[in-house]
């Protein structure tokens, strides 16, 4: 049994998105169906959908920030009801039996989860993921997550991997109180990564090249302003802080920011999978800095952060569109020309 | 007042050393005289003589890896009394009061400590730093350690920095008891990197690019040998080692490497200072791995890696050596053609 579904898809790397109608799989008894409201468009969505990455395959529906309402639910399913919100990001199923899915880390899936889009449920039926550019979603009930009723509805659906991406680290590298952390980029990550940083208590910086990014960095609590153009500020911040989160998604060099780090501090990058490291190890030995890598977050921790963004009242900064604007938005994304993240509007698809 | 000293210095980057006399402050009040007995040949030496750097000053005698009997005492030392045996390293003085230093942390002292040869006595009277070629040192007496007198003598020498740059990132890394421990390299890094992980209890593993090393490998104590030309061999390494020591002192590809850390594992570079650092991120996004750098370290721990050799009975490997055959010992370290430092008998040069 299916249900069909609509939605929007890349059929080439070099071809614009258009409509394109699917089939998913009808509910089973541990999955739930949702009625997808709104998904929000990662920088990584464009990635996939031209093929930069070189895997991808078409069809291929992107969207891995999702939200919307149960609409049904599978008989052993006790975790959600018709009518609750959900969310799903940016994987649907794992092993479940590595050391790391023992460990609520299905992020870290040694046997690799199964990505929401651009793979296939190899642990399933072997069919195709198709994303959140589409009407429904049938998940795994485990997979999915519950979204605080009391946030703006239309703002939630870049938590799911925007939210998590930023606040994972945070959590992990222990950010709190009086500590100071610093966020290199302002884009959908980075603003993400101010905003939950700030919300821990911690004292936060911002490196950018843009000096016209103060104003906005100001106003999302940001207390200091390092522009990483100018050495005498890049000189004033050495020993300073004791996390850098990097956004930043295209090969960068890491030279500059390694030394204003603190003794014992580390750079997590989180915008450039894939890409190469570039730096130097003298100022990683003086003062035993390290450069890790982080990875989206586990379903207990995303459930936690949603959890934190309820309490807190945290949201990303978006701007709506329908769906039938998803190729303009690409096109805008590129030239960084979104404050900071674009949602499609799922009603434009009905 | 000054005293005497006998040495061997290198003149020039493309000279071989040769003796050279000169003079040492007289003991203060906080100081200690040290007879030089023994002094370890550390592959640094050989880059500084040779200015590989590019900051090196001459006359430059090297050396910092010095054991010897205390000759006088300045009158407010109570550590050291005349007749103890004294080992000092790799600095002789730092700040006193930056934060690492604050915290028992010299070697990460932010305004930069007072090297033990090719430095000027910065924070003292500014003449320069001469190492441990030679016949006596005078150090305050806070940078100089407490040698167990159970140890064979003619082998600690070493320890004072090829031991504590490996035992202190060990230790940071919490490796004990099971924890699975990799070594990249063995020379005079690595060959102390594995006695330490056994003694400490850590499963520890060798990479090695040379069939030939592996019994000499096992003698150390060894549990496990990876070949790292071979595929196989690093494919089934895959995601087991919670810390990996890379004692590997030239510019290498980390790559192939970083898929072998566990979920949260690190890569602790202390051979290739200065080095660039190659790696992609991908395997250091999926199991949020980490790499760092380690650099010797502080004074206490210094000590504590000195007491945990005498309850372990723990020293390097070494082939005693005159002062006078320092140049062929140089190009015999070039070759790796040593098990696995050199140490000079002090006596050859009295």
């Amino acid at each position: 049994m299916t249900i069909q579904v609509k939605g929007y898809a890349a059929f080439a790397p070099d071809k614009p998105l258009s409509a394109f109608d699917f089939e998913r799989r009808d509910c089973g008894d541990n999955d739930i169906e949702i009625d997808i409201l709104y998904c929000g468009v990662c920088h990584s969505d464009l990635h996939q959908a031209r093929n930069d990455w070189h895997f991808s395959t078409y069809p291929m529906v992107p969207g891995h920030e999702i939200v919307g309402r149960v609409v049904k639910v599978g008989k052993n399913v006790t975790k959600f009801k018709i009518g609750d919100l959900a969310g799903i990001g940016c994987m649907v199923d794992s092993c479940g039996h590595c050391e790391p899915c023992q460990h609520d880390l299905e992020n870290y899936c040694e046997n690799g989860n199964t990505q929401t889009y651009n793979d296939t449920h190899k642990y399933g039926t072997g069919e195709p993921t198709y994303g959140g550019y589409s009407t429904r979603y049938v998940v795994k009930d485990a997979f999915a997550c519950h979204v605080p009723e009391n946030l703006d509805i239309k703002a939630v659906a870049p938590l799911l991997c925007a939210g998590i991406t930023t606040y994972s680290p945070l959590r992990h590298w222990k950010v709190g109180k009086g500590m100071k952390v610093a966020v290199i980029g302002l884009g959908g990550l980075g603003h993400m990564a101010i905003k939950f940083a700030v919300a821990m208590g911690a004292e936060v910086s911002l490196f950018t090249r843009s000096p016209n990014k103060f104003d906005d960095a100001k106003k999302l609590g940001v207390h200091h302003i390092v522009l990483s153009t100018d050495d005498a500020q890049m000189q004033a911040a050495k020993n300073q802080f004791e996390v850098i989160i990097d956004t930043v998604p295209y090969a960068h060099d890491l030279r500059p920011y390694i030394p204003t780090l603190s003794l014992d501090g580390t750079i997590v990058l989180v915008g450039l999978f894939g890409g190469e490291v570039e730096a130097n190890t003298a100022s990683m030995f003086l003062g035993r800095r390290s450069i890790a890598g982080s990875c989206i977050g586990g379903i207990a921790e995303t459930q936690e952060m949603l959890d934190f963004c309820g309490e807190h009242n945290i949201v990303p900064d978006v701007e709506m569109i329908d769906m039938q604007y998803i190729n303009e938005a690409y096109e805008r994304m590129l030239k960084s020309d979104v404050k900071y993240r674009f949602v499609i509007d799922m009603q434009s698809l009905k």
